[in-house]
């Protein structure tokens, strides 16, 4: 158990997280040699051996898609077989934010202007208002040699001006096309920006806890240190100076070398949204520490609470004025997330603000040797940033469709949370923004004996049992960090309501009959 | 210089070659940043500065993108002012493999699935063949979430059987669908299984000189070390046993841990097509000799010449029958050569035989990290190993436009190599296949001279001079890594045959005046 601080917040403790982390090697996450290999399979004669591979990436743990969404994989197979005996006849896949998956449909005109401007030939035939020929037309005129050619590795430049504006309009400050990448998604910026950013073992990169696995799992593959910054989960996970302070002190008389530091606004897996004056504290901390800031933004669509709004890292450090103007940013966006949802089409960007030209080139470099993002998912950022306008033809339907979505992602993360709290021993806090809920559940010793006699992580064990018995599908709070002794999981709200509904009924009697089973 | 063995091909000594990377350091690519900070700019003030990245990053080479395109975007833009009073209206782009980006068109039938399959409405509408209609519907029923959703991370299932019977019927083996990872680009593919495969600073993989840089930029990012096995350019750049195994001695005398081995067929930049018992004997040395095999066969629809035919690695394996079961191999294939050409989806597949499957599953989990592949380059996968057969309402005006665009293909390498050939001072082999020709040119000892002093590789400042006085647009060999004291440059023959003709008409000029004026 860590020590509790005069911040309210407990330290975080490197030493208890690495080490809760091997001794439940298959809790976090995903080693799966063991399990995939058949008792008694040599594998010694081989070239590549799993003892003989890189072991950073064995190293490497990813919850998103581990031991549950594996062993959801299974049972929907049996269900598909039709042999099946269990009280469900589907998966509910809560594990993952992907709207498309669950339900959400494509807003139209982004299908529109894509399918014009992948297939021409169809602009004769159509029946597609005005402005989406005429942006297809344009898109057309922008792209050179059209969807099918390699572009510039960091996108197409008329998509990069476009997100400029986007910016400038967004924060009211001025942004160079020049340092936005195009991405294949905001993973693939995050992952060139860390592979820079970690140049030797002693490197460490401030993370808050709980993080989105991507953040560890690309410290450990880069050969970094992972230092967590609590968030606090009783102030409705808010940031706390002190804590992160001193969570990087501790790091630095531990010999290490902290480089920069992770913000998720709105959260993954937290779902809070952040105020100024703490992002205000974060690009003051960064500065005075030397640290790079690297801020996901990608959720920056998906607020729903009135009292609140998004504010960018960007504008936060614009605001602070010209001794900020050489801050190090880096700022990510996705078309995955916000309303649109597009998961499938990997497109997103980064704006970098302030960092060394010479990395810069060497970050490009890197987008050079991948060749570039697909060009249908640079296509897709570059129409997210600059949508339907009032007055035009498409805007009426398009702004329709975004609205709908809106409304009942803001409906459902009420659903969900209010369901949570009102099973016994369990609490959430609510979701501001994101895609996610992330409850605090109170588990009870005999289930934590039960886990470890299982080998599995108490919450690990947790979520297992709820697949098996309801088919709802989440993430242990394990796959993101937590305070030790304590145990969380993380849900989406992106089902339709009506399931959703059903299935929290479902997971209320599950957690019940829990409790009683092992306590 | 190297030593000529007796096999009649020099030696690969890596310490001159690596040696030569680090006496050039401009020359073989792209470390810019000296070229892009202003004179005295300070960057000390910096969390990460040039100095404190990561140094194998820095150390990494990609000449594809490097010098000469970056010199050629600066031209292009004085172009586009309208201010230059240069020789020639465009820039020429022979330096890398983007067939659309130079004037080819898309295959009509995969831009009307796709269409069908992102648009649904427009079913109603389109003017399109029924089994563009079936195909689009059937996929539909596929994806599950549609082309806007996360798919599993290996690729939707259905493109996977498609690709696995694909290998079977180009093959006549079996093909194992859980084995086959859908890849952003072959690039994405050959990116895990190298992170997989390196996981010490002794490790090493052999690579055929010249290479694809890929392969060297990927090793030296992973932090392992790079054997090269000189391909035998008087033979049409054909494999030789004896220097591979020469190569692979001296690099165990060296220290190193040879792991892996490369072949690309056909070759690139080499455009050779290698025959089965050449393949054979490389199965054989990497099975006696343990090293994981790694197949780069994205180009294996482009073969031109009458005598030769494509091969691909899992037959030759599978024809050595049952010893061979086990044998480890990773072969990769693209949407992005062959006829299609479609570079901008970023779609292609790796297929894993005989690996250990503990191994298999860090890839996978590597996948995951990724999320997965773009959806329409999964499409385009799915779709490029599965055409329109005889007898469909497609399959005419598909055939009709595949052949047209290997017609050409065909005639454009013969009139690159050809004119190529008619220079003096230069030789180039034949281009079997692939999409390039690598000739040889003799720089003569001033110009060699000239290069020295500023500060370039001789071929780099060739082509620099090429591009200037031309507008065409090659890659340096010394990107590709050649036989220490010889020069190249690889350049496509993918422009539209009158541009090329006239194109090899000023080359011709431009080289005579070059020569005559160095030496």
């Amino acid at each position: 158990m860590p020590s509790v601080s005069g911040t309210g917040v407990p330290s975080f403790d490197t030493t208890t997280f690495l080490d809760s982390l091997k001794l439940h090697p298959r809790s976090h996450a995903f080693t799966m040699s063991t399990a995939v290999r058949a008792p008694g399979e040599a594998s010694s004669s081989k070239a590549l051996t799993h003892s003989g591979m890189n072991s950073k990436l064995k190293d490497m743990k990813y919850a998103v898609r581990g031991d549950v969404p594996i062993a959801a994989e299974r049972i929907q197979k049996e269900l598909d077989s039709g042999t099946s005996k269990r009280p469900y006849t589907e998966i509910l896949a809560c594990n993952i934010g992907n709207p498309h998956s669950v339900g959400q449909t494509p807003v139209s005109w982004f299908r529109q202007v894509m399918a014009l401007v992948n297939c021409p030939e169809l602009s004769d035939t159509a029946n597609f208002p005005e402005d989406v020929k005429a942006r297809a037309k344009l898109i057309r005129s922008q792209v050179g040699g059209g969807t099918g050619a390699y572009s510039h590795s960091k996108g197409i430049s008329a998509f990069r001006d476009n997100v400029a504006r986007f910016i400038e309009r967004r924060d009211g400050y001025p942004a160079d096309p020049e340092q936005i990448f195009l991405c294949a998604g905001a993973s693939a910026g995050i992952e060139k920006v860390m592979s820079a950013l970690i140049a030797g073992p002693q490197d460490a990169v401030l993370v808050p806890i709980p993080q989105y696995p991507l953040y560890s799992a690309l410290i450990t593959l880069m050969g970094g240190n992972m230092v967590g910054y609590y968030l606090d989960e009783e102030k409705n996970w808010g940031f706390n100076l002190a804590t992160a302070k001193e969570a990087l002190a501790k790091a630095r008389a531990d010999g290490l070398n902290p480089k920069g530091m992770v913000v998720i606004n709105p959260g993954n897996p937290t779902g809070q949204v952040m105020s100024q004056a703490d992002l205000t504290d974060i690009v003051k901390m960064c500065k005075e520490e030397g640290l790079l800031l690297m801020s996901d933004e990608v959720y920056q669509e998906n607020v729903y609470v009135d009292n609140k709004k998004f504010v960018s890292m960007k504008k936060v450090v614009r605001d602070l004025g010209k001794d900020y103007d050489d801050f190090e940013l880096v700022s990510f966006h996705s078309t995955s997330k916000g309303l649109i949802g597009e998961c499938g089409r990997r497109g997103g960007f980064m704006e970098l603000c302030g960092m060394d030209s010479g990395v810069v080139s060497e970050i490009f470099k890197l987008a050079c040797m991948g060749l570039c993002p697909n060009l249908d998912g640079q296509m897709m950022t570059g129409l997210m940033v600059d949508p339907p306008k009032e007055g035009e033809p498409s805007y009426k339907l398009y702004h329709e469709e975004c609205s709908a979505i809106y409304s009942d992602l803001k409906r459902k993360s009420k659903i969900v949370v209010d369901a949570l709290n009102d099973i016994e021993g369990m609490s959430c806090q609510v979701a501001e923004g994101a895609m996610y809920a992330f409850p605090k559940i109170d588990l009870g010793p005999g289930a934590i004996k039960a886990a470890e006699a299982a080998g599995q992580a108490p919450d690990l064990f947790y979520c297992l049992a709820l697949l098996e018995e309801t088919g709802i599908c989440c993430v242990p709070g394990s796959g993101f960090a937590q305070v030790p002794g304590t145990y969380h999981f993380r849900t989406t709200f992106l089902p339709p309501a009506d399931k959703l509904e059903d299935a929290m009924k479902r997971f209320k009697k599950f957690h019940e009959d829990f409790r009683a089973k092992y306590n």
